[in-house]
């Protein structure tokens, strides 16, 4: 496995990478990724043994229910863990729900996923195309560009184009693991291609975007300041990519395989960070209760229960998804459609108000408070430490750091990107109750609809 | 165990039970009770073995997440096994939390839960009081009979006066378990008192109340006619209890034992109950929406898909908190406090618009059908029948008892009892609350906000 | 004007009138429409004045926003007002928005409405079809009856086959004035009829529903039992319509303006019906938790607060409705639709959750008290008086009363009723969104909208 | 009447300004309170009129509902505008509901307001105390100057000393009318002051937050690029105050006059602003599906329509708010408190909800799309241009507006700021329940409530 170091050197190759209109020509250096390369850094750090035999966690297939729930806490330190555990084991999932995958794909993939995993790199998994007019489908966008697609193809490889949307951290991955966006139909075949390619391909374009904070003084933005992980859109201008890396081509009535495969792995990890993002605000509105003296307040009381009650929700969601996990041929196991599904979305419906919750609780000076940088200022530091001060235990660095992080998670850049993220990752919320209800046993619920009807009618017979 | 008959033959002890301003001298016969009656000795026969060693599986002491799982299903076929349940775990509970109960009462409780067991009884939970000014403590009522408490005592035991209210199915069981509403302080030891008579006891008197049909056709309350199951008001007038079936008697720091115990079991079961419910609606909403030749409207699937996700989050719930029991000495295992709360505080507050989305998506119909007799009816069947019909597929009868189902489950004397139910039983949603917050971990909570500050000053120093 | 007598002799007039499967053949005798003929009664007597030139103040045409809120008052007392009222300002309505209405209906609508102001009558309004599979139109059902058409037609009038669901108070009125559901389409000609028929008109049949109690003792229904008020279906049975009583006769383009006329007017008292309802239900909130003891605390008065809140937002809605109102050609002046039908969304969407609320405050007794029957017995009245007494201001019977009206109108039939009533009435949720959403003025916010990125444009070049 | 730029020389007056840990010696100067100067600018510009007696309209006293409604289309423009006549107006509104206030500083207000609207001033409101910790009144706390209170007095006026929060745009404007921030008790009388002071005086201290952009390009800031307003902790270090600038001294009794009067104003002015927004997110919304080619889709329709629901029961609760207006002694016309206080409920509560609808309409873009300066790269513009557009009729440069405006509206610092601004603003959501209550007809509802009972009782006698 990777050291901390060697990863930093192994991102210093020649990709293309451009935010806010510049070109970054080192992501390793300077701010704009600084705090995404800083936590992936970490998550090696945290792993490394230097053992020719070792590889990460996250890499390992997890075939019982057990193995799903330890799982669990490693995606719960990194988004990248997560991101690359996802691509990973969408890609055995998908081998493991369509013979025809396994049959044409399945040795490539496995050879794939053991060449990351001795190298230890990170993966983007590349999924939502660029779209166009979306009331119109693929072969039929004015642009045939819009989704991606093979433009042309060698003896040895396919060459590809279009350009793929929110994809998460990739300025600061090794691979990008692309699939169809969703079922591609008879005649749309050049659409149905999946492949992997590393980030400093020729013709890949990363240009990214980011919540790493751009002021001078970094301090009152605790949270995004080591943990922002940007996005990117990911262009192919005629990217060529050899066979051994092509895990779909053509297969029209496979291609929505990858996608609900992703789906539900990129549902599960989302609801993680989630149910610890719902911890944090718990703990958030707890401390700045108290900070506050407001602690002993029922309505305060009663708005952090609700934050309590969702976090809570969340977890039982989780466990009951792993709990009902299926084991799938070749050993796989994956957790529960229905579950993951419905949690996903009563997640997402209501997170906007675990915020307002927070907000309610912790007041105005979320969005007013004073820098780190006025505390310190030798003309109002003085009045600062003063009037942002509780008690003898409570002094203002400390409150001012609460108010911080709160609107740093709930109220500026960075929580703006969660709030968007948690409700639209994996689809919005029609997209759940669709998936949910794919999966519900209505046959079941059918029946003891009708019991009720029929008990009834047998008694006055 | 005994037979239906045998039961029948068992509640014809003389018992003083009122309904509507009338006594009911034996409370098989008629249709007052008659859902109740039929619904319990249906629960017989299902289990009934001419054994002698033969027992009903829910007096079994659940000691693993699978017994409390296999359970689950005992509880949703029926309220009384549910209410004798719970009175049954909540006592060998009671022993398993306190050593003061266990040291003092624990071998009568184990006599009496033999005998139960033996015997085959149902039994009820007497818990709330009447409480009159619940500003004030049970000692500073104007009247002292205002909670359940001990009057006089001989040697062979004590004598008790008060009223429990909202006890189910009291009018069709066998015995009351009694325990203390709340927490009794120093000074309020005569309150402190739990104990078990008959339901035909000296002085004990049932002041029941039905949903139960009382129209002369009963055909339009397809569920009510078969299952409904009245509550009571149970009134003590001095009784004797002797002392092998007192469990608590003055300890006032254990008094709040009782209920918190049977508070879980309730809750636990409240929630089976729900979800039963929950898949009830789905069905009847989804068939409704099919009877109509609306199911394939967006928005009738948007509003199903929302019934799904609340029973599909309740079946995470529950799974949950079974799969984070807790084992107590003595070996009984007790579903997760925090999980349970959470959810029923979720299901209580999210019933209603359960109830709203059933009854847009099934339309007016609900309130306005005519009834069976109408379709019957010489002079206006025939139109009923054409009219009420939706094709050579759905007939009006059909469609009628569709309504009618619906009508009875959420907008009539039925559905009404339920949706009170849901949402006070086992206490508001504030008690959900306080609860849940009581048994949630704040302190890892603080841990991971304070961690996301830390990181933030680290990589800042 | 008519007196109470002689309306009670009026509607003694040979009517077919059925309910629960037997054939009523006076609607003036017996509890079935016993509240609702008392009701409508009071009305008559409310209003009568033995002066020739006299009329009900409902069948003046509102000329001015301030008429529109005078009227109010007049619907705010009952629901046959309400029902009669909105009939005749549909017509008027219909005339003045469309010019071909006035010019081949306008003479014989204003003569109907002159009859039956001098008469002093009431009428119901008749839109609802059978429907029948409601994923085909009218034209396209295997039974060309589920929605009401012209089957032939003579000299002097129209024949009409088909049934009307969902009629409000149609047992207890004189006329029904009759219209299309929706919008028909070229060759749905015969589908296009509007009319007016007297409730004994030969082939008429009124399928009753009500929610009157049915009990030997209907003291626990405090509020149905004076004021229920029953719905019908009902069936046209060729049933011939002279033509000065038709009013739309084959024009498809005009189809739908009786129902949109009708919705307008219909959601405009349904909301003032609502308005009342909610201020009850937050009385009763209020005088339950003072007589329970628990005004006091917190969660309590938040509980009352939404109730408030929502009432509240119910009479500014109406006000700005009115406020906005409109004056059409001819002198009407109609509500606002933006602000009636955002309103009606609001109010129907949140209803459920007033009820929640309400029960939550008054707890499990609203499903469980006693009756006053019980208060009375001579065995168990004195129990029922002792526990259910607060204190010596608050007695047995006043709490009795209390838990009975809120589950009357919350947790039973009468309560269901109108729980179904306020969201399916006048469309349900969806058509309201539908109505707010054609009446809003998108291209204002569209040019908000651009405006503040205009500004920055502009503030950049 | 000021011109634009004599406003800025105006407020170059040597005022102690700081931002994020630096002094801003010139508050013109640069981008830190660049918008907000501008803004404000616009609104002097608007207005300006060379003549000795013009004034602007917002200093005008509203003496009917119709100039209350006027001056709705005032504050509509400018936050400015209504910060002074929140603060102008609050303090007629005060002299008008206290004889004691009236009597002892009429005659001073008056004049203040007189030279306020003669030199065309912009005033800030003070309110909110440090307060430390909350549990304890201002006389409890460990350092008595955590509430503004008098240290010292001359005889020709007081010194004070304490620090106001949440001021919102304290940076730019002139005057700050300060006040009380609750009802202070005997023995609080130092407490108790309110009074003027210019924002350059000596000892006050501006201590600034801010969300305008800090990125080197603000074009993907839109919004806040131009309008963002700062708010600011003021600081008083024994600032000596005249005492005809003096307008409560002491008088505890009046003392929470200011602040409930204040409350009632700029209840109404954020309503306004939140009726404004609302419409900008509707047609966001709408402009966004358009753009995407989704807009015809239904659940986006359904989104779309919430957001309209919302934005029409704004505007219908503003509209009743000043129907019921107030005429007070002196005749200032003010709004309805009940209507205002439940519909400011109603506006925080759901604004959340709001936010959820217009992004999940937008979808992920609105946090990964790319800036104009990427658009604009040589070497990636192209790609930008290509795969951000939809169509010919709407290009990339359109859409990246579309989804930054959604951005710093919704999902970033600037929609942060007003997301919790109009929850706490006014004070949070309890504070709205309470006033709400307070001005609510209770007794009318329990007569109401009484009735339904009574007409019963009365059918049964």
């Amino acid at each position: 496995v990777k050291s901390a170091d060697q990863y930093l050197q192994s991102i210093r190759d020649g990709r293309h990478v451009y935010l806010r209109g510049s070109r970054i020509r080192d992501v390793t250096v300077g701010e704009a990724f600084g705090p995404a390369v800083r936590r992936v850094a970490r998550g090696y750090e945290r792993y490394f043994r230097d053992e020719p035999e070792a590889w990460h966690p996250m890499y390992e297939v997890p075939s019982s229910p057990d193995m799903l729930r330890e799982r669990l806490h490693l995606v719960e330190d990194n988004d990248v863990t997560t991101a690359t555990s996802a691509a990973v084991l969408t890609l055995v999932t998908a081998c493991s729900r369509s013979e025809v995958i396994e049959d044409r794909y399945g040795d490539q993939i496995r050879a794939y996923m053991d060449w990351v995993r001795r190298e230890d790199l990170r993966v983007a998994e590349l999924i939502t195309d660029a779209k166009g007019d979306r009331s119109l489908p693929p072969s039929k966008q004015d642009d045939p560009d819009l989704y991606v697609r093979v433009v042309d193809r060698t003896e040895s490889g396919i060459v590809v184009r279009g350009a793929k949307f929110h994809v998460s951290a990739a300025p600061v991955v090794h691979e990008f693991v692309t699939m169809p966006t969703k079922r591609m139909k008879v005649g749309e075949e050049e659409y149905a291609t999946a492949f992997a390619v590393p980030a400093n391909a020729d013709g890949v374009r990363i240009i990214g975007s980011a919540q790493s904070p751009t002021e001078e003084d970094a301090r009152h933005f605790p949270a995004s300041a080591n943990l922002a992980m940007p996005e990117a859109m990911i262009v192919f201008d005629d990217v060529f990519v050899p066979y051994e890396r092509v895990f779909l081509d053509g297969e029209v009535a496979e291609s929505a395989l990858f996608a609900h495969s992703l789906g539900l792995w990129e549902r599960l990890s989302g609801l993680v960070d989630i149910a610890h993002r719902a911890d944090v605000l718990v703990g958030l509105a707890q401390l700045v209760a108290e900070a506050n003296g407001v602690a002993g307040i029922t309505h305060i009381k009663e708005k952090i229960a609700d934050i309590i009650i969702y976090s809570t929700m969340i977890r039982a969601g989780i466990e009951a998804s792993i709990n009902a996990a299926e084991e799938l041929p070749g050993g796989i196991c994956t957790p529960s459609e229905l579950y993951t599904n419905a949690l996903k979305y009563y997640a997402a419906a209501n997170y906007h108000i675990v915020l307002r919750n927070v907000q309610d609780v912790a007041g105005g000076s979320v969005v007013t408070a004073p820098t780190i940088g006025d505390l310190e200022h030798s003309e109002i530091g003085d009045y600062v430490a003063k009037y942002l001060r509780t008690s003898d235990d409570i002094d203002a660095r400390y409150r001012l750091s609460l108010f911080h992080l709160i609107r740093d998670l709930t109220a500026d850049a960075h929580g703006g990107k969660y709030m968007v993220g948690y409700l639209v990752g994996g689809g919005g919320l029609m997209a759940q109750q669709l998936v949910t209800r794919k999966h519900f046993d209505m046959e079941r619920a059918k029946r003891a609809a009708i019991l009720e009807g029929e008990l009834a009618a047998r008694s006055n017979s």
